[in-house]
């Protein structure tokens, strides 16, 4: 597959001409010795075939939760300055491990910490966002035709102060310096070997993709496709970086995440699952306007995110209204209803964990009515009952029973023939 | 023992004022969660009596060693640059682990790497020496009134690449930010709780010194007394930074060590042996002029440092020279004295590693020439048989056979009568 991706861009340029490659590797590619010389392989390969490699690697398995629990010994609320300086470590350690298997094969290496590598973020621990990325250092170890490899999830603030970039963070390292760089390529090599129309473990007949555009990944991701962090997509797409996602164990093509993929006769790219959802209900408040409005910028002043609404439709005098939060915030989106219950007037507040959320993403959907009809004519076939729905530009959501998902995106993906 | 030195310090300035402290604890101090409170207990305490106080650790106990054998199953022949990405990752642990410790208790503290505290060094990886301490950011946190917690053993060079320092190396950056600072005292915490007349292990009258001079320490320390690395003591020594020697677990007084230490009755400081040595000869070679200097020139020019030197008076035209090196050098050494055998006219080459070197040290000692006599003295009417004899102006050492070592230690103690 590299070398096809090589292949392309030789062939477009007309000549054979080096292409800068950034490959992400995640801490389970990583999480020992074999596995470290398996990634040693690929850089090294991706390098031998004439191309400036820039590896980002994540901490080793179980390193961040070891680091972790150390920390919850001594402290179960340090500070989260101290915490990022903790955890910061353990892409230092796996950094320089895989920096010393490729100096065992014998490649040039040199491996660079987040401020090393120029990774200037914004202050807030934990969870920073990468403002800038001095690429003088990384330019300069290319330039001496050096493999470059670079501590994924971190960064200093304008304090110089270590910084982590949170969930997803590594993903989102090497999107930024394929575009700080002008890369040809972002690879992130993870435990799948691409992108798939759904989740291979649920539905057997799942197909892989061979490209995808930004805005479907996006819907794919946001809706538990589990591959991809949103923000190295939307990083990504902003800068239109080539992203493509592949398997560290297995020689198989991946999944290009491009702006404009390839007109499939396929309109549906995909079927997704969240179960990482809870229900809450305000039964039997007035009729009246403004209460919705009320619910809901309480909820958005305290940072709760709402997907899918429902208001029911009055009845003497009196509506429930129905929303969906991930389960993280479900106590504290109850605590919220429950102070504002009387001054709405609301009679109870009931919630529901047992709920999935199942979607089908493709773009162009919304000029194709028929996505929606063929989806619940197949959830209606299968007994399926749709208790909220919701709908985007290039996806429909559908807030089932939890005991029905695996079903559900069975027979959707077979009603859109995906496989 | 700090109260003490605190009212020491505040009736020398007439007025109680704040007093900049550094203190260093190594890998034993913060080897788990338990230990790591014990050194935030002792940090806060003396921060807590109006102190500003830095604290330099180690990685945590055998930290260290886990990180090299994560290496060494990868490339036992690692880069030295790469080494030292790895192994400093251990006092980031370490530090930020000490400072959630503190932070637990509540009091107002940040941690440092290396570079942020401003450690630069030579480019040398794993035996970098300190440059220069850019204290501005130092400065700034004691100003803001925090306790800091800085990474020992490391820094970075002109390139921003990470160094190490080496043997001792946390000890040495303690030293290097006090004397930077102009701090009122540098405390290194370990696990014994001073500088004793001898190995307490060995000796067990053996009795636990209250000053020291910076000269005595030096040669206490080289000749294995086993508390302090050299390296930080010619620092103290040249920056005029006063040290003590105390262990974090008991609350006892510690060795204080500075220029002009009390005059003490006692004229001899201590009692020390070095069983890291090894004696090789080189028998029979002709009585001319320039054998002996080939010999160490040529030894000299492959930096092997020889230590006593005996030349036998000749006898039939020929004599030995016999000579002591450290044992990590004898395999080199005799590969040099073989190659020059022929060239020399020697008749054999050997070598014996069972011996050992004793030593008396005490400043002044060159003006009593009873010392020298009352030490072999002591060792024949023990029937210990000294092999070579060295003397300087503090210590004076004797080769003995390795299995007398312990017993001439106890015989020498007790003759200077230093229990």
């Amino acid at each position: 597959m590299r070398w096809y991706i090589i292949m392309k861009i030789t062939k477009k340029l007309g000549v054979r001409q080096m292409s800068l490659i950034v490959q992400k590797f995640g801490g389970t590619s990583v999480k020992d010795a074999q596995r470290i010389f398996n990634v040693a392989k690929i850089i090294t390969d991706t390098y031998a075939q004439g191309n400036s490699v820039v590896a980002v690697v994540s901490a080793q398995g179980d390193t961040t939760d070891d680091l972790i629990a150390k920390a919850n010994e001594i402290n179960k609320s340090g500070s989260s300055r101290e915490m990022d300086v903790l955890l910061s470590s353990g892409e230092q350690i796996s950094m320089s491990l895989l920096a010393m298997a490729v100096e065992s094969m014998g490649f040039p290496v040199i491996s660079l910490t987040g401020w090393q590598a120029g990774f200037l973020t914004q202050s807030t621990h934990q969870n920073a966002r990468i403002k800038k990325i001095n690429t003088e250092r990384l330019q300069n170890e290319l330039d001496k035709r050096n493999i470059v490899i670079v501590a994924g999830f971190q960064g200093i603030n304008r304090y110089d102060d270590i910084t982590t970039l949170g969930r997803g963070g590594s993903d989102t390292s090497a999107v930024a310096i394929a575009a700080a760089m002008k890369a040809d390529l972002c690879q992130i090599y993870t435990d799948v070997d691409g992108v798939y129309t759904a989740d291979p473990r649920i539905v057997p007949t799942a197909r892989k993709l061979d490209e995808i555009t930004y805005d479907e990944m996006l819907e794919l991701a946001s809706l538990g496709a589990n591959v991809l962090h949103n923000r190295s997509v939307e990083m990504a797409k902003k800068y239109n970086v080539k992203m493509e996602v592949l398997s560290s164990l297995t020689k198989a093509p991946g999944t290009e995440i491009k702006e404009v993929a390839k007109v499939e006769k396929m309109l549906i790219k995909g079927v997704a699952r969240d179960n990482d959802v809870t229900r809450l209900s305000i039964i039997g408040v007035p009729d009246y306007p403004g209460i919705a409005f009320k619910v809901f910028s309480t909820l958005a002043s305290e940072k709760i995110n709402v997907d899918i609404i429902l208001q029911s439709i009055g009845r003497n005098g009196r509506k429930d209204i129905s929303f969906t939060v991930c389960r993280a915030h479900k106590g504290q989106a109850m605590r919220i209803l429950e102070d504002i219950k009387e001054s709405v007037g609301a009679e109870e507040i009931t919630c529901d964990d047992n709920v999935s959320k199942v979607s089908v993403v493709g773009a162009g959907m919304q000029s194709n009515p028929g996505v929606a009809a063929t989806m619940f004519q197949a959830l209606g076939d299968a007994n399926i009952n749709i208790s909220m729905i919701s709908t985007s530009e290039i996806k429909i959501s559908v807030l089932i029973h939890l005991d029905d998902s695996e079903r559900a995106m069975r027979v959707i993906h077979d009603a859109f023939e995906l496989h």
